[in-house]
């Protein structure tokens, strides 16, 4: 193995590739060969300068264990919680080290991230892939653990269908995971192909961007824009509930009477439990290879992240090994 | 009794006194002698135009019942739900009418409020004040209920103390419910001398604009001021609760990505129930005779709107009476 890797930089907005020597690996840590990496909204907004970025971006993956402490580990294909805990406060010992207050993030905060033909996580934030789960699907266990954790937080309704506003990737996963969970979905959205995705799961779908008022108890804000929220709102019945799931850049304009007049409730909601997603990808085809629209290696980048933006595209992965 | 009657009429943002017929009482509605009206943060947002009110205005009142159909409630002293619902739509069915959805409000939405000699009510929305319950405290019990719908729709939390936002009349009723029914709480205001009214009742208060980060597992904004929620949201803890009580014109800017990295809830909060907030106070000394700082006639209502306007200045009641 070469003590040198290529990287990508993030660097005041600009994506370069660069040669380094490998990092140290710290004691816990395992240094994990990068075999895919996705592209998810979050890169793009860091790219825009959100958090202030710079460093190596990238937090989904699937890799291949190279360096590690415990010996077990060694060769296993894996995927890693994104959030670096200090594993001694009291959200960590709640089990949530995911909101841990000094914790870093891989590839967002003060931890190098997946754009990388290596990276390194501590050996606990990692779970064994199952041989029958493919890397194109392994790589989606980030987001789909985010899409899972809404349930974590919210019950579904007893009557009635839940909303999903949104057909980016993050909003097809949220649909997809509520459908694998018993839910009826109306799945809102701007591009018909997008669609045909969780329509074929059994989602009812709304292509125009006319939206019904007060027609759901649970809404699921997934637009990545920052006028979903007023959306969403509109959308939800009174004492209903929207869940915040796009995280955009700056602030959201947000009339807040209808919230309060109609007592609804908004919950903000981020990453989720990872084994809980790795469970349910060994035992249902969520069809995710069908959400990639390219995969494409590491020299690739810039041209990777401006196909991810573009309209109707899917999912875009880089392949870091050469 | 006369067939004419004086009200404040609110057009255009100017408040005017005008003499009038007594407007027809439809089957199923009382009369209702107005004897207190107090002056609510949301009468001070209709004149700056919030819902584009025109009308009478006023929500908060006590009176005697003077006509009716149900013969024995006439005489009887009341005070009443400000929301006329249908009484057969699901939300009506559910005894949630506060949210039937082509629901007249009292002085709000539709139908004439009670800063005026006389009002009606339809007399299911009336409730008995008890004869040890004064005039003045029970021209507090529609925000007192709007403050102890609060634990309806959240609980407290097991540790720590609640933190409550503002000092104006909203945020000094919550404060006071809250610490009626158990909890510990930590007032944040800018007035000492309305933090001195939560204080006395056990309250911990904290005058400066300094706010601590993340301190609170729930924190009730009721600053009325455009920044509270934001503020809020600074002093909430991952994975807590913020409940949002301030109505304000216009949009708010909300930076939504600490919600969502925090997984925080905002929780939209309105009317209570009237029955809850009769029935402390009939038991419990809220000392809110000590809140009211001026009652004046209703020819004097410019003069009182101004008034509750000012810095420091508590409630403001109008006294129709003659």
């Amino acid at each position: 193995m070469s003590r040198e890797q290529r990287q990508l930089v993030l660097r005041k907005g600009r994506l370069e590739l660069e040669s380094c020597r490998l990092p140290r690996r710290p004691a816990g840590y395992a240094r994990i060969r990068v075999l895919l990496a996705g592209i998810c909204n979050t890169d793009l907004e860091l790219q825009r300068g959100y958090y202030g970025f710079e460093g190596v971006p990238g937090h989904e993956f699937v890799g291949e264990v190279v360096e590690c402490d415990d010996r077990r580990l060694l060769g296993a294909r894996v995927v890693g919680e994104i959030n670096l805990a200090c594993g001694r406060c009291e959200w960590c010992l709640r089990k949530l080290g995911r909101h841990c207050p000094v914790r870093k993030v891989l590839g967002i905060v003060g931890h190098p991230g997946a754009m990388s033909e290596y990276l390194t996580l501590p050996e606990r934030n990692l779970h064994r892939v199952p041989d029958s789960v493919s890397d194109e699907q392994a790589v989606f266990v980030e987001p789909l653990a985010a899409a899972a954790e809404i349930l974590d937080q919210v019950r579904l309704p007893k009557e009635g269908s839940v909303a999903v506003l949104g057909d980016g990737k993050l909003g097809i996963l949220v649909a997809k995971w509520l459908l694998h969970r018993g839910a009826s979905v109306r799945h809102y959205g701007r591009h018909r192909s997008k669609l045909a995705l969780t329509a074929a799961d059994g989602a009812e779908v709304t292509v125009s961007a006319r939206r019904p008022r007060a027609a759901h108890d649970l809404v699921i804000e997934a637009t990545g824009s920052p006028q979903g929220l007023a959306d969403a709102v509109r959308l939800c019945r009174p004492r209903g509930t929207v869940v915040m799931k796009s995280t955009v850049h700056g602030s959201v304009a947000l009339d807040t009477a209808p919230v309060i007049v109609d007592e609804i409730t908004l919950v903000g909601s981020r990453c989720g439990r990872m084994e809980v997603a790795l469970r349910a990808l060994r035992r249902h085809d969520f069809g995710l290879e069908q959400m990639i629209s390219a995969v494409l290696p590491l020299e690739r980048a810039g041209e990777a992240f401006e196909l991810a933006q573009r309209r109707g595209v899917r999912k875009v992965l880089l392949r870091p090994v050469r």
